[in-house]
């Protein structure tokens, strides 16, 4: 036992004041960033490892090995919050989101009775009903989830069990004909990551196909819907998209609600990267006919800042969630407590324990409040527009695409200087698909910009850049133009 | 855009120290936490969302409304980190493993490509080896998860797809049996709702018998085998338990993989709870046979007091953790990177964006080293042998079972003085199992004890209290005195 008595005379707590101090010294928060930093100091994983010193011993490691590991760890790691990163669909993190997720870690809680998460467990409903309105459900039901993926789940499941509640106890063996999902070609591929683990198999599964904008066409899915009932399959589930991955498309909810109802399809909106225009009065069209859903993803970890994780989903039906999902385990949720048992969410949930994550959106929320939001994504939108117009006029640079941009997606190519006003072969194109790696190596090797890439198929496109902008740290002019020059400084000669 | 500007004066970062101060001086973590304070300030859940307040409004809130938030937000939360909240699985949080998450948490890193978490990555990978090594696996593979269930739900998907590949395509509809699970009574509802998400459904979950000390009879397994068998069905997956929620019992991992084996059944081990035992010379002998497991999950954030989430999965089976789950999305996974693309796992997971977990755990870890948390968990059960010994001589006592306790799980019965010295006839059971809600009631409305209690209808058993040790903060002899002394306070004249 002295072993650990010694060792708690270190006074860890002081540890956590020196995590504040590299956070605060290295700022890595958003709202200080200093432009000059790189976004990355790139090292290969094999490199990185023996920097780092991965093996555990026996024995304690010293405080100072212990502050040099976490410099290192800040030195190496890649800096999201820099307005240099725009590589992925999150960004920098909310400060007041992070102050939320500081304290609800340290209160170390779980979310799944209110008996041990009496602050988390009003917090979350009280944030669902705030969601909930948005998105106009007027009755209706949500969880958090540990991410967009497993929000699709939900959606999934609640509709299987909606329309056929049997299939929870006999399995899916026992249905007569196999249940068929439907998603754009342009949605996040957890649908069919989804409809794997499910066990409704990938091949029910059925890609629709997308206008020019990237929108699921609804005459398509009529044809699809109609062609599966020939088939002797059972369409049950929509995924639309509002905000795709790369092409930043919203699909027509109205439209899509009218076929659903027609064919009773539940009609699940997977808003992961695009919901967050709910928040604000100029764009939140976007999102017109959200309240027909029968279910809806939101991930405010991505556009807003808010911490990762942090996935509400939220379904029109009150109950369905307890229902699909309950398995009333006696030592967990005991119907003679002594308080409002209905406070106890955790047998809604697929999960056991569940992280504390609803706190820290609603706390980001309150301390900033929805106008501070509402700015902050149309200054986002703003910007995108302002960057496509850059693209459309600086030389070697053109959009991706005809019609423009979507959402916050800026789609663009980029030509060196030797591509420019050549015949655009077939070999041309190759060649000019090498060239988004290459600038991308360079950037990361530099420190200097992070930006994805990547072809699209379906669009009979090769690798093109994709600049998803995001509202924390807010983007300026600056960082737009600072974007194309710096692509034209690594690409221009190569 | 005038907004924001104007609000990032505020400075928020310094709202980071106030957390930082607010976590200290109210000493949230383990190592400080002051005995004579309350593990809970009951509110009711009505009167609980009075005080916080929790409407959004259009502009922001004060610095010091705040402030009075997050005070209240501490105040009325339980003190999972106080010597006597026992209430659940988990307890107070390793600060290591906090400094941890509050570092990984500022840098707001998605760990699903080496691009854009190089640190965490190779983290990841380094502690899955470790984990892997310790349970004795020479091959394989892992990843963190969000949670035990979704652990269990990836040995399912991996069996499934190790036995069935084309399930992954065509779906269940396509099998021409249905697939057995199997597990004991005495198992995690996890296993049944994960068999209701992956359409395998519940009734094809076989609950088997357990023992007197709760561990399953492999006998009843191999009987319970050979009636799937010939009712025409496919035993497929065993999820074998190392440390039961309730009973803590350990299931005889040997004897077990021998049946499976025998009859191709993957070998599942729910070490979530008991897992933490590995560590430890004198008591990794409760896992022995750990190293034939085709799959096992361990909560580290469970008795080894990592921050909550932190849930690695591990599979024998190289490879198959990217075969059961990719999907391959080019936007995303692209071969044409500049470095070497297997670090990039992501594609691995059922989700996109994941939450960095396994770098608290490898923090604390190497902070504390090996030999510390061999301490602690021997610690751990040395104080469960003592309340067990607490409960077999102090008068109104008694232990649950006969056998005395498994794991660190310790089960008893306390009798108000009335019940003393009576016949036992099914009224005085009946009247007994009202005591454990009211001592509860008690106990938590004045905030002095915290456990939980439940019955157990297939051992015959109504409400009893089960007492759960943890590491952190480790356990003392006066706490558990405590215990005793505390319930019969609250108890004896009821």
């Amino acid at each position: 036992m002295s072993a650990f008595q010694e060792y708690s005379s270190r006074d860890p707590e002081n540890f956590l004041q020196k995590v504040k101090d590299l956070v605060s010294e290295k700022k890595l928060l958003s709202e200080r960033f200093d432009k000059g930093k790189k976004v990355v100091e790139f090292a290969h994983p094999d490199q990185l490892e023996l920097k780092l010193g991965l093996d555990i011993q026996p024995n304690s490691a010293t405080t100072l090995e212990l502050e040099d590991i976490c410099q290192k760890v800040v030195k190496y790691s890649v800096k999201t919050g820099a307005p240099t990163f725009y590589n992925q669909l999150y960004h920098a993190v909310d400060t007041y989101g992070l102050a939320g997720s500081w304290l609800s870690d340290a209160l170390n809680t779980n979310n799944h009775t209110f008996e041990v998460a009496p602050v988390f467990i009003v917090t979350e409903r009280s944030v669902i009903q705030y969601i909930m309105n948005k998105f106009g459900f007027k009755t209706g039901d949500g969880i958090f989830s540990p991410g967009g993926s497993i929000s699709n789940m939900y959606g999934m499941v609640l509709a299987r069990h909606k329309r056929f509640p049997d299939i929870k106890q006999r399995g899916l063996l026992g249905s007569e004909k196999p249940l068929v999902v439907y998603t754009s070609e342009e949605s996040h591929y957890s649908v069919v990551k989804g409809a794997n683990w499910l066990g409704l198999g990938t091949d029910n599964v059925i890609k629709v196909k997308t206008d020019d904008r990237g929108r699921l066409v609804p005459a398509e899915l009529e044809r699809a819907v109609e062609q599966s009932k020939c088939e002797g399959k059972i369409p049950f589930f929509l995924n639309a998209t509002a905000g795709s991955t790369v092409m930043g498309a919203y699909d027509d909810l109205e439209a899509l609600s009218v076929i659903c109802q027609k064919h009773e399809i539940w009609l699940h909106v997977d808003a992961c990267w695009g919901g967050s225009a709910i928040l604000s009065k100029r764009h939140r069209h976007l999102l017109k006919g959200s309240d027909q859903a029968d279910s809806i993803a939101w991930n405010p970890h991505k556009m807003l800042g808010a911490p990762l994780q942090c996935s509400p989903f939220i379904v029109r039906h009150p109950g369905l969630l307890h229902e699909a999902n309950c398995a009333a385990a006696t030592y967990l949720f005991q119907q003679d407590k002594f308080y409002d048992v209905s406070y106890d969410t955790g047998d809604k949930s697929v999960q056991c324990g569940r992280k504390v994550d609803a706190f820290k959106l609603w706390f980001m929320l309150k301390a900033r409040g929805e106008n501070y939001f509402e700015t902050l994504i149309d200054n986002t939108f703003e910007q995108a527009s302002y960057l496509h117009k850059l693209v459309e006029s600086t030389p070697g640079f053109r959009p991706a695409f005809t019609f423009g941009f979507n959402c916050t997606n800026v789609c663009f190519e980029y030509l060196p200087l030797r591509f420019r006003d050549q015949a655009e072969t077939s070999e041309w194109k190759d060649e000019l698909s090498k060239i988004p790696p290459k600038i991308k190596e360079t950037m990361i090797k530099e420190g200097s910009l992070m930006i994805g890439y990547q072809p699209l198929p379906f669009k009979n496109k090769k690798n093109f850049f994709r600049m998803v902008l995001h509202c924390v740290p807010p983007p300026t002019k600056e960082d737009m133009e600072h974007i194309v020059q710096e692509i034209d400084r690594c690409g221009r000669n190569l």
